[in-house]
């Protein structure tokens, strides 16, 4: 049965958004919908433009008998100010501030809306890059970690402080936590990370960069190459950093804890190159 | 400008489908298109059509003045079987035994495409429920939280066992874990989830059921309603499971250590009513 074009474009949209970054092959949308290729061609005409258009992302092609199309998710940049901006509102709300200035952000780290808005607008900044998995640490990491591999389509591993029977052997290094100056433990299941991985860190909060810092440390030992770091958020931080190479969203430059105000401000986002 | 068929029919899909159970009323689209209301119509009549032909999910239309059209992401059974079928084999993989006949399923909890597809599947089974939010337990089961959440398009809340400065209050409950019969204790951010919710409980991995049994204890402390539990993984168990009404995907039947044999059948998914 041949298959309209309206058809095709619904479909072959919804089969692109939910395979970022994989190469599909023309053949494969001509035969799912009993087509010609250059049919296909043209409705993937369409789609690009349209998906440049919206802001949703683009179409890449691939040339040859090896070739076919991509779709990268790309956030636009009008929509990240936008998000951004709100985002810091939402962050600056006086009831998030707990006791020792700490402040509540789990309600964000919840939101599937927001968590795929933080994991495209992080994964716009290494669209570019070979990757091959995205690392972070329990828990709160968790989430963005998932939203940003979604959209880069690679697998994400979770560090841990504490280590579980599940998890088989893992590599554990020991690490200086920033602020505290502590000495504290991470490890990761050996299997989980193959030798020589390309690798993007992320993080729901940085301050003195301790955390990630130790998952850079934790990467040496598994021969894997550090591709980027992004957070969600960072704070403000007197002293010198242990990290310094990183894209944020947002920045925490004050909290008043007598007055419960928070002064928060739009990240290095908009100043960090798409790499 | 008026923007043509083809290039609605893409934009809508990709709005849809980032927003399930979310009503969009029609208008949203005629502005964002400058195209009439009918026009609209057409083109939904469209989408939904594809939707169903191709095992999306289906469109849900609430007419009258508050009225507009609701995506609905809903897994096509033939499409599950297969997902299963491949999830069976792939836990079956004798490399996954640990000492102690655990099982390593962490590769898989990193999969943003076979964490969608869970998430889907999961959701299938509660869609036509009112339901405020997800609920499970850190570490393992944030990732198929977070990916049922995404479907179901709610909040998702993670139960800890360890409290942290950044949860604020929290409510704790002492619990007995169903296979080691020791007391346990699991909290969670009091303002997490409002009073009165209506809650799906997941996780990734359940054998006699106490962890699941103590987020439903912890749930009456919320004034919550349990809507319904779906897990990942279960395990056969022996004696009198402390939870019995569950929806599962797979079934680890037996786990023989000396010969290296993990005996992995389809869960109670296909048995379990849509509710």
């Amino acid at each position: 049965m041949k298959i309209r074009r309206s058809e095709r474009l619904i479909d072959m949209t919804q089969f692109l958004l939910s395979h970022p970054r994989k190469l599909v092959p023309l053949t494969l949308f001509a035969e799912r919908y009993s087509s010609a290729k250059s049919s296909i061609s043209e409705d993937l005409v369409i789609i690009k433009k349209t998906f440049e258009d919206r802001g949703i992302g683009t179409l890449e092609t691939v040339p040859g008998a090896a070739g076919g199309v991509k779709y990268i998710s790309i956030a636009d940049n009008a929509d990240v100010l936008d998000f951004v901006q709100t985002l810091c509102n939402r962050i600056a709300e006086p009831n998030r501030l707990l006791p020792g200035g700490y402040l509540y952000l789990s309600d964000l780290l919840g939101e599937p809306v927001t968590l795929s808005q933080i994991g495209k607008i992080l994964a716009t900044k290494f669209n570019k890059q070979k990757i091959d998995a995205i690392m972070t640490v329990a828990t709160k990491g968790i989430p963005i970690a998932q939203a940003v591999a979604e959209h880069l389509n690679v697998p994400f591993v979770i560090v841990r402080r504490d280590s579980k029977v599940t998890e088989g052997s893992t590599v554990s290094i020991n690490y200086v936590s920033g602020s505290s100056k502590r000495i504290e433990k991470m490890e990761l299941s050996k299997r989980s990370l193959p030798e020589g991985s390309n690798v993007v860190i992320v993080d729901d909060f940085m301050k003195a960069g301790g955390t990630i810092n130790g998952m850079k440390n934790l990467l040496e030992e598994f021969n894997a190459k550090l591709v980027g770091i992004g957070v969600l958020v960072e704070s403000e931080y007197a002293e010198e950093r242990l990290v310094d190479d990183y894209v944020s969203l947002v920045k925490i430059k004050n909290v008043d804890v007598k007055e419960k105000q928070i002064e928060v401000v739009e990240g290095n986002y908009f100043n960090y190159p798409n790499q």
